[in-house]
């Protein structure tokens, strides 16, 4: 970047003297937009992963050590630990990944459906069955290809310890629902689904909903809008946007879910049976070009968020903290950020500490300086915490204690 | 810190059996109180200043330089830009510095009252009047000493070049009035004063407001409060909390203020006359032991921040940036931040990014890894960015653009 001289040209020179004769204007400049979005601002490049483990002190005290794990990942959106120390890795693109023995398998996993990667979707979540162990099912949310666009599906395969078979769709939303999609076991066996796209006030639709489901893909008998009219028996909660983030307390069974507001008001919310979470009446961020999304920021009737952000951070995949291998992060809740607003090289981990009472007391963002977009945080069975990074050359990170 | 062993002694290890055989409770940590307030996380040290000079690269591409222009300020809290190039800062435990040819007079200023530096309060801000090259007035705001406590007062006096002479108290609240406080002359030669403490709902009272007076300390005319029972004449608005944050637009006369939230709810508000922000009665963020300040977060004959933060980022003093010298930040709004929630360290200074109706497009957070309490940010007579570091050791910093 070159410096701004301070030597104006005759004609500018002669401009400026009318300007400041002039009472001075609102001096804002005018932003590029591409349709109602603002053109992502260029100016910071994202420095690449370092080679060696990176140590951070941490608020609480916790000190860390970030770990490259393995690289090589291309946009990589999920992962799952498998029983015998491996993990399955989905990446945005249609591949599935096997990681084991301290290697990323350069063959994808066969077995995977086609998928349309496009917008927000693409092959999205992993999910192992809770009796895994016995019945060897894996799980995972696409976007299947339809006309020009794609439609959200839920499908279930047998993992034979190198590939996917049987692989069979269960559950396939009504055609063109769109966005993204993550899934979660509940403690009673369900599985929760976020959904995206438009229509999220109407209980009629499938999108931009948490659908609660059987197993096999099935409509639980128990699910809040069963028998009502005018509603489909697959929803579990409506009102939200774009969402990424779905947990489920290993502890209560209480299930967490977040979405991304589109300037401000990204969301954690406690869901509900048969709660509005509001989209698009109320949010708390504004509309891209500027404008605020609501007149209102609550609205009787609507569930209020128990955690949100002001500005964005692009919240992406959430997890409960419950280990002892991170002392000081025990109880505490943590969710990837893949950036703020749409400005790159802001992307982070963020870590949430609340009383007893779930209440949020503070939050403190980590990661910041490695500037990657982290897509999906999960806690593995050795207690660390495991990132990964929404880049081309994506990474499966580790987060062990420091020295 | 020592690592975490994964080897538990014979007792550890039943007692770990017995957790395992029971369904795992939330896992919440105990945070330890100070009061209502969470003792604050020590787990960050916070790196010295540079010695030289720091280069960023920034989202709008405007690249920059900070320099440190000079140390030794004790818990410096504004400044103020004398016509002959030189500076004045106050400092919070009661001294007036004269900053010159590049020097800090080692010596504070004469003439200043004395000051009860307690909780928010000090010596907190300066500003020039607006005729002050014909009238020399200088306008301090400070704690009074009163019984324990203290008193928010209005100062004025003539700068000589050397010293402050004829200083007296223009306006002094009512007793106990307590806080902090900024100021800011707005375009028709008014005077805009923060208040702190409690009361903010009461027109009656002088607290958690802010007041409109003339340049001798008096009651402007035409203050929306003039002649209504039951209410200060000095009120211009109400419903405030902890406010430093105070800026006139040099172009349109808007007046602009920012407040701190408890745990969340950080507000940058366009100031109308007689209007009530909320504070205590509604707020976006939560109270310091975790429950929702309020239940709403919006009540009608309310008004609304134009922008707020969730997390608080401890907002202090604003500048609006009208320059050429950082184009690429012409029309932006700068905000200091002094911490995250109580948390050392997380200090910076936050940018703003408005559309030409001034609704926000985007923010950026800058100087994150300095990791300095920023008090106050103000444009200076060359356009370049004038920083204070609110520490023992602090400074005075300049953003220059860079290379």
């Amino acid at each position: 970047m070159t410096r701004h001289g301070r030597k104006s040209p005759p004609l500018l020179q002669f401009a400026l003297v009318l300007a400041l004769a002039a009472p001075a204007a609102h001096a804002q400049r005018t932003v590029p937009f591409r349709g109602n979005i603002p053109v992502a601002p260029r100016g910071i490049v994202v420095p690449p992963l370092p080679d060696e483990p990176v140590e951070y002190q941490t608020a609480e005290g916790q000190d860390i050590r970030v770990v490259v794990v393995t690289r090589g990942l291309e946009r990589p959106w999920s992962m799952a630990f498998l029983p015998d120390g491996g993990m399955l890795i989905t990446e945005r693109g249609g591949q599935l990944r096997h990681f084991r023995g301290g290697t990323l398998d350069p063959d994808p996993v066969d077995g995977v459906p086609e998928v349309r990667a496009q917008g927000l979707g693409g092959l999205m979540d992993i999910a192992l069955h809770p009796a895994f162990q016995d019945n060897a099912w894996v799980y995972l949310t696409y976007s299947q290809p339809f006309e020009d666009r794609s439609t959200l599906a839920l499908a279930r395969g047998r993992w034979t310890g190198d590939a996917l078979e049987g692989v069979e769709d269960i559950f396939v939303a009504d055609p063109g629902t769109g966005g993204a999609s993550r899934i979660a076991f509940g403690l009673d066996g369900t599985l929760y689904m976020t959904t995206g796209g438009g229509g999220a006030q109407d209980a009629n639709t499938l999108g931009g909903k948490v659908l609660r489901l059987t197993d096999e893909g099935d409509v639980p008998t128990d699910n809040p809008f069963v028998g009502v009219e005018g509603s489909r028996p697959e929803v579990y909660t409506l009102g939200h946007r774009n969402s990424i983030g779905l947990a489920v307390h290993p502890g209560t069974g209480s299930v967490w879910q977040n979405e991304n507001g589109p300037n401000g008001g990204d969301e954690i919310n406690i869901l509900q049976p048969g709660g509005n979470y509001g989209w698009p009446l109320i949010s708390l961020g504004r509309t891209y070009p500027g404008p605020w999304q609501s007149e209102a920021f609550w609205r009787d009737g609507m569930l209020q968020p128990v955690v949100y952000w002001m500005p964005s951070i692009a919240v992406s995949g959430m997890a409960f903290y419950t280990g002892d291998a991170l002392p000081l992060w025990k109880g505490d809740v943590f969710v990837g950020g893949l950036r703020v607003g749409e400005i790159p090289g802001t992307g982070r981990l963020e870590r949430i500490l609340f009383n007893e009472d779930m209440e949020e007391l503070r939050r403190e963002s980590l990661l910041v300086d490695m500037r990657q977009r982290i897509r999906d945080v999960r806690q593995g069975p050795d207690e660390l915490l495991y990132l990964l990074t929404d880049e081309d050359d994506g990474a499966l990170l580790r987060i062990e204690p420091g020295d």
